[in-house]
């Protein structure tokens, strides 16, 4: 099969390896359609790596893909030959404490392949090649209505419903404040007004996401670089601040700002990566009761719900999709990426068609892109 | 003020009564509609009352009503006069360990009226007069998309959003069954629906309510009166039961039905208001992981997510509301509800116009049905 | 190996079996106690299977038992060759939706051990033999300072435990009732005791019980034959009820009792078995915001959070165990402990005994009793 | 009376007061002893207020503190003339969002009087007084078993209660570590011992306070000054982290100390207020989910918790009291607690004495300290 493979730190290429052969609890997909995230672009250039990684040649990235089901292992009968399907990154161990307890992507196993516990192309290979092995678990049906696109951003609305699954609530009649308006603020605003928050107010630097994130549903839009950018934010929200803030940016200053946004008691969820250290005013958390909670990614469930989100014809995830590139043009699409050429989002690869199986609302992006 | 007031156990009269005076927590509502429920026919019947209740010709019942602000007490910032609100019923101690704890609705000092414990139309007057007392707390403001009618409707979706918000969970993508499609269960269908629910199944045994379920969002219905009819149910959801399953109909054989439906480690909410002893198989419910829980009414910020929801244009209040009557017929709304008269859903009182305050969105009921 | 086997329905016999081989993620444990429970009794009979069960002389049951690791798996580190260990029964299919939420003793596979669903001594082989194999995940290290009679019995303050986890609580200050006075009943005294209850109420019908219970922490006992009970018990709690209700008898009318026993917002947790179908006023649960909660067995980390009360010293677990067995003496310990002989209580199997690992505080029950 | 009351800023002076008039929701304190915390110095020096502060000579500081009902306001009957009680700081409005929903410590109307939120010796008058003011529901009864200065401490025991309530779960089991011995971590040290913490691991700089820890059930305990401090706290772990950390210290470097030190999943409780802002890896909280929760106070029912363990003679609070002064030697009580002289922990004001109603138990510091 065809698949695009690590080579020396920061180049991707594309070569021949063999099909993986599933095991007992596996399912082989059949790979239609990859995204791009951030976190392959660490992997291309190693930094995730904390030992150097995998020799040149030998792995396989991708973590947010979605296809049709080619092969079952023995014991499978949750999904049958030709069921489309999208994943999830993460499998645990599902034997320590956490995965016990339902947090299998806080697996105390991490990276420990001997246990079981795989994180598709990050310590398993992943789906950026014509077939992808994955633990039956980490497969999510794709309704008809949902074309194969729509179903690769899934992945990422997984993280994001993760991100309010946390709160134990039902997000309805809260106000809502995102922060960052990337792929995963902006799906946030979606969820959000789909779940009917009483207000969503979006913050970022760029207007043209700005302007997507009141398409989407934002009530509000709040530049960032403004220096009293946290009292208009509240302004917005009567005065009060935000029953919920989504820290989607990875900007290390933008957690200050939502601690500054917060009401009394409210919540924090970090969506984002940091690469530096943080400094914020937790004083005032303190003195006004506001948690700080963390999302890595997905986790259990939250992909089905986003799917069910879709399934009621309740996302514009396609919207978010603005480049489409062949699997052999893979560093072109980490370029386009990385950056942001015209003003990219979300970078799919088509790595396979198959015009049987696949969904007949199904619509490939239009030659220029490409 | 013209106000009904109960006469002699079984009857409601209408006179005149002196508008009450807001205490300094108080505000003083101009009632616009209010609706009755299966609560207000035992409040006439004074079998709601385990002391007889009070003496005829001194109390105001109704606890479902909206209407527009008159005055507020000495110190009530929250609401101008002229804010257009809705009303909930319960108004908690707020100095017992349950109220101490956000749990109002189940105040350790119900009735306790020097203690300050109000129940709007059950333990102090209620809406079925021109004018309201009610504490500030017990308010929300309707935005001016909502007209009154399915403003008053919004105060059973309380009830239904708190049956949800107890769960502490968002519900999208659950699998939900609603026994009993009366106006509780046939929001529940809304509900459930527009927070995504992955598969809603309605019960019942009216084929008109069923059919209005369907309209509302239900995937499927099932008559409960066939024998089989938890494995229909189950068929239905894929064989496995339901993760929700909120028990509307108060019909005491439904709890079964209910513990049979619901998937290992599945939850039940009731909210129905049982007449007699409940036979069950609990034994199948310890089995499986099965949680009962319960819900006798609205609770803190359960009416303000309805509200939230209706904002967004996303509930079809009116659709329930059948019948409209004067509040001087008050008689015949009774009758009209009890006897289920033209398979009478909400029947709503209209108590007073306004031209002027009230939405321009509102339409009155049309003059054949009253 | 010497094993006790089931023969026909109702017949348990000993023979020598094959030791098992552990597969990659499993623990072969050398048996010292395993002791009986209810649920024995079910399998002995074979009412406990609803398909007849295993053929005879095939299957060994016993899910309650505690001994020394005597070999691991090939992808096992967790455990060594001598460590000393607890069982506990449940291990899920660890990929369905419950599995995948922390809730693995609800598996949605339960049965399937073709997806790796294990029930010890229920689905699968389990403790009354002189090895059992169980998964890695199902084992807890025992602390030096715990015996294998009192490991045994951590088995069942593992279902104690799982019961007041579940309530999402610290207990401590809350007033507890405990209905049914038996070994899950007497371990509830005693935890809540130690969690620092404010007040604990112990509830059956046995004198000697009832005088167990206070020796082990009740504050005070209250006969559930008085017509008069429900009342009884909330005087003594202040005319409230109580915060949490454990129902730990299995008989059918303690539900109602529990229902009555409760405060408004209280909790009930179900772990008895019902042999009946039960009927209670659940309407008073309703109007009283009272939540009914189940529990099979232990949870996770439940068994140990009982292992860390009993490592600090905290539980007196050798008072419940009444009798002592060999393990060829198999049929008269399941006489003893079904006709309750001698008030028995736990009946322990002494199945092997080795000085050089078994701990030295260890003590053997007394000759009279075997 | 006799009364502490804030001079110019940084001097607390003693005058005669009228003694206040109860409310009908109020209860009147003779308050016997109270001591200072953290907040008071800053009351003192008035770097509390932000306006400022209240005019010298009319403001009494004090939320620590215990005594006797002295006169119940008009519907007050949870308390009688006579009967033994601690206080807690925080009565929210009861009509704000966060009230209603059980967290009035972080009540949205903090500061308006006028609206009923009071805290003690904050935003009204405090316990620095031969009697106070407290709400109805700002009082837990202290047993007889307990003397007044435990009964004081206790004050602080809610604080440690709530850290723990916030993490909705048993403890017991759970790793902890606490960072910071002061008087809350020295309470947070006993407090998880007595739930049966799996293992405590005390993290400070002084010596003689981490010996005291060990003394109150620290399993061990680590220099933080040590450059490798995580690591260390780590290995004590089994090289895991904690499952709780509860940074009570206040020193801004303690939080990322914090986010090392727990585990994958693992749930951080901000205890301490922090005087500049904090800079913390908190990617590493992100890629390892994990939470920081934040308390400011005790909350709902936290305090009767505390009392609870107190009353089955569980926590040894005496130890913690250091020092005992007059109320009019308050002066003195300050510049000892700001000064730590003689390794000061609580600082005791005796405020007043009554043979008759204090306990029997109770036992004055001795003369020297004095």
């Amino acid at each position: 099969m065809l698949a695009a493979v690590l080579e020396e730190p920061g180049r991707i290429g594309v070569r021949e390896m063999p099909v993986p052969e599933p095991g007992p609890e596996d399912v082989l997909v059949h790979v239609r359609r990859a995204s791009l995230c951030g976190t392959d672009v660490k992997i291309r250039s190693r930094a995730f790596f904390s030992d150097g990684g995998p020799a040149a040649g030998t792995f396989i990235p991708g973590h947010e893909y979605a296809g049709v089901v080619a092969a079952v292992g023995a014991e499978v009968d949750e999904f049958c030959v030709g069921d489309r399907v999208v994943s999830e990154a993460h499998r645990g161990c599902m034997r320590c404490a956490n995965c016990l307890r339902g947090r299998y992507t806080d697996c105390l196993n991490y990276g420990r392949r001997d246990k079981g516990q795989r994180t598709q192309g990050m310590t398993v290979d992943g789906g950026f090649a014509e077939y992808a092995l994955n633990h039956v678990a980490t497969l999510t049906t794709l309704p008809h209505s949902v074309d194969f696109d729509a179903g690769v951003v899934l992945s990422t609305v997984g993280t994001v419903m993760h991100a309010f699954d946390v709160l134990g609530d039902l997000v309805t009649g809260a106000t809502v404040v995102v922060i960052g308006p990337g792929p995963i603020g902006l799906l946030a605003v979606q969820v959000a007004h789909e779940l009917a928050a009483a207000k969503i107010v979006l913050v970022g630097t760029r207007a043209s996401r700005l302007a997507a994130g009141t398409r989407f549903g934002a009530d509000a839009v709040v530049d960032a670089r403004q220096p009293d950018a946290a009292m208009l934010i509240r302004e917005e929200l009567g005065g009060r601040g935000a029953d919920i803030v989504l820290e989607c940016s990875g900007a290390a200053p933008a957690v200050d700002l939502a601690v500054h946004t917060a009401k009394r008691g409210g919540e924090i969820v970090l969506v984002g990566f940091y690469a530096t250290a943080v400094t914020a005013d937790l004083n005032h958390a303190v003195l006004n009761g506001v948690t700080l909670r963390t999302v890595r990614g997905e986790g259990a469930g939250s992909l089905a719900r986003g799917v069910a989100l879709a399934a009621r014809g309740r996302l514009d995830l396609e919207a978010l999709v603005t480049h489409h590139f062949r699997l052999d043009e893979i560093s072109a699409a980490f370029d386009t990426y990385v950056e942001r050429r015209d003003d990219a989002l979300k970078v799919m690869l088509d790595v396979t068609e198959n015009p049987e199986t696949d969904s007949s609302t199904e619509k490939l992006g239009d030659g220029d892109e490409r």
